[in-house]
């Protein structure tokens, strides 16, 4: 297959930042896109070749969409499954495939999946009903604190409650969901694997997450994971496991917990580029976008080793402003060194809603997490 | 002055492939960019916000388009200067600044210009017209060989020969030229240079090139330069004297040569982000054109070391294929470690047309140097 300056043609359902971080390395290889989103001033609207503006949970919409491009994968689990398993029965080629998606956009089913494959993961129930949740609660089946979950629609902390007490469970919505053991872990752990369609398989080193307290987003991405290298192998072996059970193509960003007593449990895993790799792209010989792509081509995985520690902090909107974003003392963090903003491009700030990222590399992952301090200090989003 | 997600407008005089590598880092800041190239399908044609087709070197056309932007720049010297000099008289900032194109444009003044401010060049005439050469020869006032450049319109070996005999100035034509002193140089160097409007002056590390013997076109760009340590700090310092003599802002690349009892002499300047800079995107903490962009937009310039080694081949058309385009044994060389190939998109192949390059990064430059002659050994640029 010629994909370079050819007439063959990518289609990305989605065009945010993961779609827009993904354009630059299509660019490169100059492989020609097709982007649909449903917001016409989507980050990815620009560096595609032709953008469109549709509904993704649409059947028709991603089905029309599907049939003009020769490869079609996305940047979010929020599609409609059906239309990509009409799409594969028509003998196109979508990755991540719609079997492995059926897999993962349910949570309920994602936690039966890890059971079945005797993955570990924390102890869990699929309830259908908030009344089955209550009931299981007065049968006393669940101890306070533990963790709901809304099985669909949830991301960066939506759809996710900590439950202390009966009366945390009020707000939550009657939707199915799982109970889920509230794991006291030492750390939260993310590994990216990425597979080809002939099976080759490649891991890159573990990152180290740290959560912001409020908004329940991700506040330090760091790679590598300052942890032990046994609990790192271990780490990496796991999600190879997890990788090979949903025989995916295209990268797969496992997340995990290394407990009190260094086991390691899968919380979950998204089938696209993520947050937790953001850094790859100063920091790894491929970055994860030219992974995916690779991957999904069939091309030959790219090295996924770091030229330098990374660290990455997240923009998101000040909690006390909402307008027209301003990246107030974005030139003080520009004259750190080895510190780059990514700005997403969307125009209007809210409280914790993603606006960018910033990246640090250094040789000492130590200075690079000071550096990240200072960046943290520094940067507000805020409205002009 | 606020650039990113605003409507801040950047605009770029042409869209080659140097304009499409600026637009990555365009699109990472969410800084706004106009284009304009007379190739309709220019590679820049995409990513940009507001893509024009026009003549770089018509007044109005030029003239008309900076009115337009905030900031003017341009990826190419073959502008309208006079345009660019009537928008700066209007307040529009253009950097790199009318008046360095002026001095550099003309191969002859930039000559006369490094010789005003005593920099080391190699000993050269400036002559009108041809007959004016010939007559200096009659005289003797030149030894075969020697080098003959035209003073405007040469790039990439073109407008420049090697005058080893009286037979070899016939197919020269009648135009503004310079005869040159032929250096036998140990090497050929470069050192790119960033400047701001406030006089922040950093210099990338030296790298060294290699040219393909026919073709007159790089073959290898190798950083950091395998050289004596003194030397490289010679360049430098040169690189740094040749960037306050011209106070631009913006790049300054400059082309030297280390001489066999290691002077080093400057042999021309591009105002602009250069081809031997295209290791930066891999190698470098920040990258040539993003280093452009923080320059030009008074932003604190960006850390120039490298993380690791790197190694650059150009990909050029095979000199016996000319049609739609074909990257031949690509898959294979995306094997190998560190190494990424970057596609300009240009749809034609032309016998050493330049279609590409590939970057190789290593932390050990020897192996660099090593995988590089693999890659060249494996790819062609050929057509279908």
């Amino acid at each position: 297959m010629n994909y370079f300056s050819s007439s063959f043609k990518l289609g990305i359902l989605g065009g945010g930042q993961l779609g827009k971080m993904m354009l630059y390395d299509t660019r490169k290889y100059d492989i020609q896109t097709n982007v649909i989103d449903p917001n016409p001033e989507a980050p990815s609207k620009f560096a595609c070749n032709f953008f469109e503006q549709g509904d993704l949970m649409d059947y028709e919409t991603v089905l029309q969409f599907g049939r003009k491009v020769d490869v079609l994968t996305f940047e979010i689990e929020g599609v409609n499954i059906e239309a990509l398993e009409q799409l594969e029965k028509e003998g196109k080629k979508v990755y991540p495939q719609a079997a492995v998606l059926r897999k993962i956009q349910d949570k309920g089913v994602q936690k039966q999946f890890y059971s079945e494959h005797h993955i570990p993961t924390s102890p869990f129930t699929v309830y259908q009903e908030k009344d089955d949740l209550t009931e299981a609660l007065v049968r006393k089946e669940w101890e306070y604190p533990f963790v709901w979950k809304s099985c669909t629609g949830g991301y960066d902390g939506n759809g996710v409650s900590i439950i202390r007490s009966e009366e945390d469970l009020i707000p939550v919505p009657d939707v199915p969901c799982i109970a889920e053991k509230m794991i006291p872990f030492k750390n939260e752990l993310a590994v990216i694997v990425a597979r080809n369609p002939v099976g080759e398989v490649k891991t890159y080193p573990v990152v180290e997450m740290e959560f912001h307290p409020e908004a329940n987003q991700v506040e330090y991405v760091i790679c590598p994971a300052r942890i032990d290298s046994a609990v790192a192998k271990k780490a990496r072996e796991l999600a190879v496991k997890v990788s090979e059970a949903f025989e995916h193509v295209g990268l797969l960003a496992v997340e995990m917990f290394q407990t009190q007593d260094d086991k390691v449990l899968v919380n979950e895993v998204a089938p696209r580029p993520h947050n937790s790799g953001h850094y790859s792209i100063e920091a790894s010989y491929t970055n994860q976008f030219e992974q995916h792509i690779r991957a999904i081509l069939d091309l030959p995985l790219g090295d996924t080793e770091s030229k330098v520690g990374g660290v990455m902090v997240n923009l998101v909107g000040d909690e006390s402003h909402e307008g027209q974003v301003k990246y107030q003392n974005i030139e003080k963090i520009m004259k750190m060194p080895g510190v780059t903003p990514h700005i997403y491009g969307k125009k209007q700030t809210r409280p914790f809603r993603k606006m960018g990222h910033v990246t640090i590399v250094h040789r000492d992952i130590n200075k690079a997490r000071k550096i990240a301090e200072d960046v943290k200090k520094e940067i507000k989003v805020i409205s002009r």
